[in-house]
């Protein structure tokens, strides 16, 4: 078995209570156990963690770089667009890590359409609400099955 | 009783210590007593907190969201300028939310010009010293009697 | 008795005909009625101009120059983002002005987001409706009872 | 069998040819193969076309508006950044569209990190080489099953 | 009778069927029989053209400068915000040129503010719907008759 | 008859004395008259006012406010590109409001090119001198024949 | 005797009283007594106009238009950096234009840089105080002695 | 015998007709045949390809990609300016290439500044009219015999 | 023995882990020893914090703040770029600081290259790797010994 | 007699032959002569420098610096909008400075706009030819007599 | 035989010397030779000046004003981005200016893609090496004999 | 003896002169007197130069090219921020560079705040007076010791 780290950054420990028309009526928990469904039969096994804190999710990417991850998804919610640490802390990462944003970040505020860590990962899904997390989660194994 | 939640972000904790001739010469402490002295007769309970961390602030958003509040007072202090977090954690609140500076912002450096939390609140008040508080809870109190 | 200007500027004088779901519904007419009843217990004799020229409301300043003003509340409206000679104006008042905007200024045009006075001022209150001139009002008597 | 639409634009004929290293060994009609043998289980009936030609997109654009079309996966290739032309053309759709980029655009020149169509589409996907086209397709299919 | 070159540029051909709300529910059909009518008592030969090919707008742009015409309408679409290469074509031609927006463009997104052609033209005309077409018509005869 | 409101800005008192060969050699009296004719057969009344002075065109558009005007033909001049106040006002009609400038003003200094005007309008008509009245009489016509 | 009239814009009136340590101690009328002085052995004959009224100034320029006059001396005040209106004005002069600046406008408010006027005049003199005047009707009297 | 080809981007076929004063007086028929006397005894082979359509460029680029192209000389004309598309075309091309502008393009308006192109090229030749082909096909005859 | 407070940001914890090559092979905990070393002849004593915690950080300087410390040390990390609340907080010191950063911070990306904090300490060093650090040390001893 | 210095930089030595139209017919000895006569009645003594190198007009305001100068009048050239170092020399200096361009800078290319050290010097004189320089020598002679 | 001068700015004494990968490794001597046996047989008599003082470089253009001079040949090195003296000085020559780059500056720092010089001059050359002189020498020949 | 080269560019011969009370009041020789006390025991030889002209400058650095330099100390004064000249010249140098600069230039004007040889240099030391040399020579000294 794969392990495969889900971030999630400010916020999102609130979906499904916050404004469900535009983030789903899932909750966090809730999408954590349809995921963790689906990794098994792919040989993955998902640990999830979710802080309001930039610096415990620094810290968290400190303890997933001690260990031998085989990939990270990562939403980082309103810190994309406002944190040079996290992305130092992403830089230091050598698996391949997928940004996942739950709304089309292009079609809101305009500070939204710039990022301090789109250029630090693989790749970005954006738009497509939780079942953005499944697509990073077949990108990362089709990567690994490579 | 209403209950009103009065937030101070980073720095703030310094208050009478830090430079008097800006900031004033009341701790915060002192301005919390005069705060809640006026409160009293107007039928409003009050509710402090304090962190230099953004994420203890939005900690404490999600909190405030779960209970029945009337309205919130918050002096976000440096992350006015900088923070997509507590934005993001601001605008899931339905209840008031008045936004209150000490000094005039405007006779400050240029980054201070820009807020990222002001269209997220229902006004905000600069400039007046602690008395700023006052006006805040004068405004909720007006609000809640209309 | 200390004497308070209140200054309105352009397309003031259409409050409560104009867009009353921004603006309210009351007059400024009505607005200045109510402000005079909260003023006289404090001590405070108000004064009231409103003009649609930049021009008068420059004259109007320059008469309160030259007499024995305690304090000026002023309105702007649209010369708030574009209006040089009104910032140079009020650069000559020693007393304490105190800037009102009756809607969120913030959540508007970003024309609006910029003022060309409000580090020429005291404080602004920004939001709050015509309530913002009864706090405007308050402030000054705080400041002049210290 | 729902129709879907795959849309490539400019260069994109080149795939395997051109810069294999970023742009991955396989032509665009294996890519497409690959597609279509996915495509067929899940009920989706799959529609290529490639032009270098913006005005050639936009017709095949104004096509499948008239037809009954359940989705769009569209990669616009270096239009992406500079067509208002095609903007206008993919507003009319009403069925859901799909933006994919093969490589990490955020990581490439600046000018290649302003999109004028990803406000218009329902999501992006970038920087998983040909796979992404597979999780456009798994998108639209969970969109289609909601 | 004098050659007037009406032009439309790319999703012109929509007219009628995309956003009638915004743009009106005539077809480009329609507005060309309407105009022809409107054109004729003038003593105005009208010859309509549209392509959603920038470069099939510059080569019929040629044709018409080897031709003796007495004026051009055009409506340049998107390519209004883009088009260099239609701006260089524009600028070969002596006779008048009067430019049509259906939509008031200073209505919509910023990007759409901007204008490659307006200065190569003798006028513009936004926001009267299909009824500029006819605004333009009056504006050449006039022009012709001075 | 309809009641329709013709508003200059300063400056145009001075046409057919000013620039000639860019602002025509006719006066403001000459065109007044061509326009009242040409309006009399539409059922048209026309009444016209022209001042140097922001606020004096602001007094008149709340005049127009309190009546019943069937429509607005404003060249603001110069305040184009400077008056929010003149924008504020404006924004009060609920009448169609067309804007006119005699000259191409995309040909003109840069500062010339943006309005803060144009978006509060339903169109905007520019570079046909001033033929550009007739042609705004006429759009007031048809919109108001529909 | 040549006619030279000196305008001076909003919030001039006040010199003298207004910041004597920027603007000196002169008043306008002792500065213009002492022009006059200056100007009669020249075979200059001064003519003052000051007003706080953007409009009044227009209306001014407007009237010397008509006369025969020998040239300008204009202190715009804070219109120097606002309006398009008095630029417009000034542009209709065929006789030289002198634009004096009391304080050095450079060592200011960054927003006092960029002046919409300086390219439509002679020539331009800052940060001489009322000495500024002086040299400017020399520099009309150097012209017309030309 | 090396094959190099000669690509003229839009409105190049009109040379000769349109502008003598700025782009010569030699038709695009007659450059290509001074062009090909000059190439023969180099031992240089031309090809020469023009379109007004921007994917007829590409595709010509992408038919001499899959050839033995010893060089190509581009101009291409407005697309330098706004087609990310062409620099991806010749971002595959392995040849030298070289930039050739007939005008100064630094002379004309600030949108001709600057290039999408120029970065992509091993240099450009801009401001000596049609003997910058002359040039640019020396440039490439000294590289090939280096 | 003069109290020196060394602070450290996010990710410093990870030195001679992460990217040996930009920011060398020692770890945080051996820099600290070899600082030590070098402090006790000078009759400093060195006191250590490191914190991903912008919070944690702010906290410790106030406490700082509380103590007679003779001069800080501060490596912000990716907190120099974007965080007014540390700025707010170092303002409030009185004893010298100086700013080390490991990597010439202006050889690396555009947003690196502007600090919030360089205009609140006495002196900045950058590019010297961990030698930084004890040439603060000796700046802060020198700046003590005059 | 008090000490005045004239200093001219780069290409002014080629005045009256360089575009006599724009520039004028004399030259600059000529120009000197003339002042030389108007200053000795005002008990002035002229020191003349010109020079095409930024370092020797730094090396000669040192100079400057040493001696008992009672004022300085420069005319920088091209240097004014591109030179911090002549800046920093000029800061240097005590004695009032008077910035002189024969040519209005406004009127002409927008690098001219701004300067690097109108904000260092007492006033600046721009528009009246040769003529400027006699005006700054009686603004010195008026501040040295107050 | 027409005189034509072949200036060179700073740093190009180095060449062959300085980075031979980049600039090539001829030496400025070397390539003068070269320039030299070349230009005999086409009656043009070259004479070469280098300096690393801008002073130097406008100093000896002065010279060639005054004399004969039938072209100029100028590689200006790292002055073509900030020198608005040297810009002036070639600004005064009536013959034709050639401006050549050995390294294509558009692939390298974003400083180096604007000019104050290349409005300036006939034509760029940029990219080519040291051949790039030979081609100037041309395009000076081909216009001599126009 | 390793040999290391200290300049110093424009102004920095008037330190100790020169507003003292920023720049200190220790003269340049003073300072190189002290230095070259400290680089004795350190086995280094210094060499000392200082000049007003950018060009004497880059000729020193083209010396220091052609000798075995084991570091250089540069304070590039005014031009740190508008030559391009010294950035080539510093970029020819494989030896180690320490760019100095005497006070915090990140307190000063905005135009001080970027660099253009920054990058071109090991490391950059600002803000510690003249102490900086040393620092520098520590460094220096650091790295060749490795």
């Amino acid at each position: 078995m794969s392990d495969i780290f889900v971030l999630n950054g400010p916020n999102l420990n609130m979906l499904g209570k916050r404004e469900p028309e535009i983030y789903g009526s899932l909750t966090l928990d809730q999408i954590h156990g349809e995921l963790t469904k689906k990794a098994q039969p792919l040989g993955l096994s998902l640990h999830f963690f979710q802080s309001n804190h930039e610096g415990a999710l620094v810290d968290e990417i400190h303890r997933i770089y001690e260990m031998s991850s085989a990939g990270v998804i990562i939403n980082p919610g309103g810190l994309t667009h406002t944190s040079v640490v996290l992305r130092d802390a992403l830089a230091m990462l050598t698996c391949p890590v997928v940004e996942v944003h739950l709304s089309n970040i292009y079609k809101r505020e305009s500070f939204r359409h710039t990022s301090l860590l789109s250029d630090m990962v693989m790749g970005q899904i954006t738009g497509f609400g939780h079942f953005g997390y499944h697509m990073a989660l077949m990108a990362l194994h089709h990567h690994l099955s490579k």
